[in-house]
């Protein structure tokens, strides 16, 4: 007999975040464009969305939804192992696979499941995994789950995970990174963790749910930029619902290893397969991201026109080359009024506060995407001189 | 410095799962129709899809996705409380929540996040959370994600979950069970749960995966078959990759509870919102599952059909009165070797075997849908009986 009552703990958890102005609003989007969304009835300028390359509109990853929904209808009716691995999933995986240059890949249905799955299937109690600090949530879950021991080292510090790596005890470990920082935009070292992992025999993975479609040579993402290949980062791992435009994740690498993983990650093993038709989706995707790199291009000239603008106004700017590019304001409060008085102006850019981001570093998070063009940067560097003036200054 | 090679180990714990005759082989369906799917270029008679009511290739369902693709694209984008929660998921919420008597709906991508979100979301290191032994994977890694103590009582015991709550310290206390069990089919004794954690002052929480759309008034699930409204359960789970025939999963209960959720499940947090279009393909699914009851009166028809063909074979039946109708063969030699029978035969019957069962209890999941006829069941029954005499004997 216990007398909490859990679901009111929940609630007043809930209400105490609101009153520390740090609750956040489920708000419903009632339609959009490439670069807009509408929002309480007025249309805005959309400078949160993760769709890098402006795919999730794309009217060839729409036709293929179509198509591949006619021939196998919406639902994959099984786990993977059962019966629902169909055609397109087999097709997108080799996809996967070759883009990244890796032997297999295996798909799951978000990047939280991709994590927690892996990390899951590859370590237990005993076994150690460092981890930057910035690192995203569902790494974190993925070292709980797995019950190993979880150390952080302080962001992108090679020399503090070669330490947290020194004091492993005798199982597995596992050096694990974003490859490109979801709230923050930089790009984590991985040339130099690739040495500290090889260095203190750890394997290392790389979470490159931001950088996939947006670096490297056709997109191949932050490995493939850093100039790595699979024996130096044998656990990659990505997600289709950013530059991709979809829905979805995968983990890439040799293929023993993906296929035991497919026996092991339990959030595999239990899962419904993900939907056919949004395989067949992210496939198209895949092929336009590859093929298409004046998206690149215009993303990378979208980035510097906003730095360069934002660098005039001294700006409060990350040091950041991706798409993720955010203001950091530091107060909660501040940073909401800013993200208010932007949206009062025809613009969307959510403010990003704790717990998503350490206390004291809350941020606006603009994302830029290929479906942006000059004037849209210039308009928002307009509003964000006039919001930032009249809530304290740059 | 380790120099364990967590890979190399996960590979090596694949082969010996192999070498026991437990491996799982992940198969390329090539297509299929609402019974049939192609393995190998073999067309097969399809006992193994959770598509109960036959609605995954449903033409309302198709021309939903469709329709909502064309107007907002395929990815949502963004996490939910960023800018991903678009019209179609406020939308399938509420239907969500009006069928199944809530106040409010929380959508997620899969059953296995609603799980690990909900119960990390609730419980935390110093509570307990008391499992039947037969609960989906996602509850226990719900449970270990969330640090709290897990116990697990004997299938469908209810005075042994009692003893188990009895056992539990000061912290919150939750009583988790399947409302029907995905491997052996059977209802949990809901009502006699219900009375369990009022007395011994813990939440009910219902995962009902395998229930919604098939049992109770309108298909609103065993819960509500069993009479207990959200008061006596008030955290209500349940899935859309099964009778509903599309994919994601929701967590259904008070107002307040699913606002504080929402902001503290992380696996809904930190995932891209699904698709929206597979919200308003999921939204049409409730329509039909809710108005065509006699998807569920065939259904019901096409299980007393099997049972009683099977009965009058001595087919080793489990007590089931749901779609799943597992036959157990108890070693998973044999039973691999009546499902390849039945394979060559012509039918899909996926072997069950452990890990995912426990060992000595493997069996094939004979699962039927509204989309089966009799003719389809005497087949199978047909097909049942050689592949049993050749194997042994029922």
């Amino acid at each position: 007999m216990s007398g909490v009552d859990v679901i009111a703990r929940l609630v007043a958890a809930a209400e105490s975040r609101a009153r520390d102005g740090l609750g956040r609003r489920l708000r419903t989007i009632a339609n959009g464009d490439p670069t807009h969304v509408i929002v309480d009835g007025r249309r805005l300028l959309n400078f949160s969305s993760n769709d890098y390359l402006g795919l999730a509109g794309h009217p060839a990853l729409v036709a293929a939804l179509k198509q591949a929904a006619g021939e196998h209808g919406v639902g994959a009716t099984a786990a993977s192992l059962v019966c629902g691995h169909r055609r397109p999933h087999a097709e997108l995986e080799e996809a996967l696979a070759d883009w990244t240059g890796r032997d297999r890949a295996l798909l799951f249905s978000t990047g939280y499941a991709a994590n927690v799955g892996v990390m899951q299937a590859l370590l237990a109690a005993g076994d150690c995994c460092v981890q930057d600090r910035l690192n995203h949530a569902s790494l974190i879950d993925g070292a709980r789950l797995a019950g190993c021991a979880l150390r952080r080292y302080p962001h992108a510090d090679v020399e503090a995970a070669r330490r947290q790596l020194a004091l492993c005890e005798d199982g597995g470990a596992m050096l694990v990174s974003d490859g490109v920082f979801s709230m923050d935009g930089d790009i984590a070292p991985l040339a130099g963790l690739a040495s500290c992992a090889a260095e203190m025999e750890a394997t290392l993975m790389v979470d490159d749910a931001h950088g996939l479609g947006v670096l490297g040579a056709e997109g191949a993402g932050s490995v493939v930029e850093a100039g790595l290949d699979a024996s130096q980062v044998p656990v990659l791992m990505a997600t289709l619902g950013k530059a991709l435009g979809t829905a979805g994740a995968f983990v890439a690498g040799d293929g023993d290893f993906i296929t035991a993983l497919a026996q092991f990650a339990r959030s595999h093993v239990y899962s419904t397969a993900p939907p056919p038709a949004l395989a067949a989706a992210a496939l198209a995707a895949v092929s336009i991201a590859r093929r298409e790199q004046w998206r690149r291009e215009r993303l990378a000239a979208l980035v510097e026109h906003f730095r360069n603008g934002a660098q005039a106004m001294d700006l409060p700017l990350l040091p950041s080359r991706t798409p993720i590019q955010p203001l950091l304001l530091g107060g909660a409060e501040r940073t909401v009024a800013v993200s208010t008085a932007l949206e009062r102006d025809g613009f969307l850019v959510v403010a990003i506060r704790p717990p998503t981001v350490p206390a004291g570093r809350a941020r606006l998070r603009i994302t830029l995407t290929a479906a942006h063009d000059f004037g849209d940067v210039d308009k928002l560097l307009r509003a964000l001189a006039k919001a930032m003036r009249d809530n304290g200054g740059p």
